[in-house]
C-alpha cells in the first residue's frame, strides 16, 4: 500500500507530497454520474457497493494517495431524528428546524453500528478493496456545522438561527452541541474500528465565526471530539476549518495532526503560525483547476515551496471540486503535484 | 455639523469613537418599510426625494456620526447597458451575462450627470438637509465585485465563470474591468463634486479570491480608482474589502485612507499589520447586535479597546445590518459606543 499519506499526516519524510482532493468521488466524473444516474444521493451513501464503487473511482481515474469515503456529513443526523431531504436546486432541507428545548430533547445518539451499518459496511468493504492501493479517510462534519444545517432548517447565508441561539439562549444551544458531539465522538470511533486510516472533521461554515466565538462556541467540541478519539485510536486527525484564516491560531488547540486550509490564507503563513505543532492540507483555489497547465503548475510549484517547513504537508484543494472541472485537469494536477514535489534521491 | 466621522476618517484626534451601520437605511427600520411599501427597490434608488428620506431616517433615530446616501451598487451598471433586475427571492439579475468578447464591447461608460442624475440629485438635497447634522457618504462598488455580478448574471456561490475568464480569458476579464473602472471613476468623481463628503468602495465578494489572484485581478483596478479620485477631490476614501482578512496588508496599498474590515480579523490583528498608514473601519458581527445589551457592551468595549493605536477608527459592523435586527439593538448598540468611547476631558 501507498503510504505517504499517513507519513505526511504523521510529519514523517515522504518521497514526494501525496495528494488527494475533497469531493474527489463527485459530479465531475462521467464514472460517477453513470452510478449516480440509477439511485439518489441518499441511497447512494446507503448502499455500501455503490458507495464503494464512487470511493474508489478517483482512486483509479487521477492517481491520488488516498481515498475519502462516499457519503454526506448530514447523514449521521437522520437517525438522530432530523428528518432530512436532499433538493437538487435547494441543497440539504430539515423541514423541522431545532430551534426550541422541545427540539433539542427530542434528538437521540445513535448507536453507529446498528443505525448507521451501511457506513461502516462500506469501510469494512473499501479496506479490502483499497488494501493494496492506498488509504482509506474517514470523515464527519464539526459539531458547529451540523448544527448550524438543524438550526437553520438547512443552508443559510447569515446564520441568523444559529447565532440567535448562541447569543440569547447559550444554555440551550451548548445542550444542542453537546449531544451532536457525542453522536460524533461514537460515530467517528466506529468508523475507526471498521478500518478508516486517517479521519477528516469538515467545519464548513465556522468562517462565520469571529475569533471570540470561534473559542466559546465551536472549537470546545471539537477539542472533545479528538481528545476522545484519542483515547481509542491513533489514526491521524485532520481538522478542516472552512473559511478558517483567522482561526489558525486557535485550531492549532484541536488537538488535530494536520490543519486544513482553504486557499486565502497563503500556506508560508500557515507555515509560521503554527510553528511545527501540526502538519498542514491544502491549499489551492478549486478553480484554479481551469488555468492552462503551464499556469497551474506554476501555482502548485509555489504551494509546494511555501510548504517547505511544515511538520508535513498534504497536497489538496482548498475546498471542494466543482462538478464543471474537466477530470483531465484534475489528473494533470495530481501528476504535477507529484513531479514537481519528487525528492532527487 | 458633527464632523468626528470625518475627522477619524482623516486620524485626527476626536471627541469620542463615530460610528455608522453598513445598510443603516434598510428593511430592518419600519420607517424604511412605509417608504418602501409605496415603490420598487430600484424606484426607491431613482426617486431623489425619497431616497433622501430614508438616507436621513437612520441619522434620527439612531443618532449615528455619517449618513451614507440610499442607493445600491448596481445601479450604474445599467446605463452601461447591463440591463438590471431585483427579484424578492433570488436577489438581483442580469439576464444577459457578460462572458464574451461581444458581450464586454457592447457595454459602455456612462456619463454620470446625465444618466446617473438622480443619483447626483439625491447627494444635493441632502446636503442641503444634512447641512446641520452629518457628513454624507457616497460610494459604489468595487471592479471585481461588480464584475463579478456582470459575468455570473447576479449572485453566486463559487464565482466559476468569472475565475473560468480570469484564468482563461484574461485579455477579456482585463477589457472588461478597465470599463468598470472608467464608469466608476467618473461615477465617484461626480458623486463628490455633488457634495458627497467620503467616499467607500465596497468590495463585496473579493474575498472568494486568494492574495495571488486578489493582487493581480482586483486590486489594480482600485488603486486606479483611488488614484484618479486623489487627482480631482481631498474626501476620504474607504475601500471594504469584505472576508479580506488575507487581504489586508495588500488593501493597504490601494490609497484608500480608510480599510472596512468584517468581523473576522480581529481589530488589534488588523491594527499592527496596517503599521498607522491607514484608519481602519469596523468591525462588530451584524448578529452581535442580538446579544443581551450587558453582553453588547463587553464586545463593543473589547472592539474600542483593541482599537487602540490605530492611525483613526470609525466603528461599524462587519457587514450590514439584517432586517431581523430590533432598531432599539441597533439604537443602544451606538449609544455604548459613543459612551464607552468619550474621551474623560
Amino acid at each position: 500500500m501507498n503510504t505517504t499519506f499517513l507519513q505526511a499526516c504523521r510529519g514523517e519524510k515522504v518521497a514526494y507530497t501525496p495528494v488527494w482532493l475533497m469531493r474527489q468521488a463527485g459530479r465531475y466524473l462521467p464514472e460517477y454520474q453513470q452510478v449516480r444516474a440509477k439511485v439518489s444521493f441518499l441511497g447512494l451513501c446507503k448502499t455500501p457497493e455503490l458507495a464503494a464503487e464512487v470511493t474508489i473511482q478517483p482512486v483509479d481515474i487521477l492517481g491520488v494517495d488516498a481515498a475519502i469515503l462516499f457519503s454526506d456529513i448530514l447523514v449521521p443526523l437522520e437517525p438522530m431524528g432530523a428528518a432530512l431531504e436532499f433538493h437538487e436546486s435547494r441543497g440539504p432541507v430539515f423541514p423541522h428546524p431545532v430551534r426550541d428545548e422541545a427540539a433539542v430533547s427530542r434528538l437521540r445518539v445513535p448507536e453507529p453500528e446498528a443505525e448507521l451499518g451501511f457506513v461502516m459496511d462500506t469501510i469494512r468493504l473499501l479496506r479490502r478493496e483499497l488494501a493494496a492501493k492506498v488509504p482509506l479517510i474517514g470523515f464527519s462534519g464539526a459539531p458547529f456545522t451540523l448544527a448550524t444545517y438543524l438550526i437553520e432548517g438547512g443552508s443559510s447565508k447569515s446564520f441568523l438561527y444559529t447565532k440567535k441561539m448562541m447569543y440569547t439562549a447559550p444554555e440551550l444551544y451548548h445542550k444542542l452541541l453537546v449531544k451532536i458531539t457525542d453522536c460524533t465522538v461514537r460515530y467517528l470511533k466506529a468508523q475507526a474500528a471498521a478500518g478508516a486510516q486517517a479521519l477528516q472533521i469538515f467545519d464548513s461554515w465556522v468562517g462565520v465565526l469571529a475569533p471570540c466565538d470561534f473559542a466559546q462556541f465551536a472549537l470546545p467540541y471539537v477539542k472533545t471530539i479528538i481528545a476522545e478519539l484519542k483515547k481509542a485510536t491513533d489514526v491521524p486527525i485532520i481538522y478542516f476549518a472552512n473559511n478558517g484564516a483567522t482561526l489558525v491560531d486557535l485550531s492549532v488547540e484541536s488537538g488535530a495532526d494536520v490543519l486544513g486550509l482553504d486557499w486565502r490564507l497563503p500556506l508560508d503563513e500557515a507555515v509560521r503560525r503554527v510553528d511545527g505543532k501540526v502538519a498542514l492540507q491544502g491549499n489551492l483555489d478549486p478553480l484554479a483547476l481551469l488555468l492552462p497547465h503551464a499556469r497551474m503548475e506554476e501555482r502548485i510549484g509555489r504551494i509546494l515551496r511555501q510548504a517547505k517547513g511544515a511538520r508535513g504537508h498534504i497536497f489538496n484543494l482548498g475546498h471542494g471540486i466543482l462538478p464543471e472541472i474537466p477530470p483531465e485537469q484534475a489528473k494533470f494536477m495530481v501528476e504535477a503535484v507529484h513531479r514537481l514535489s519528487a525528492r532527487k534521491g
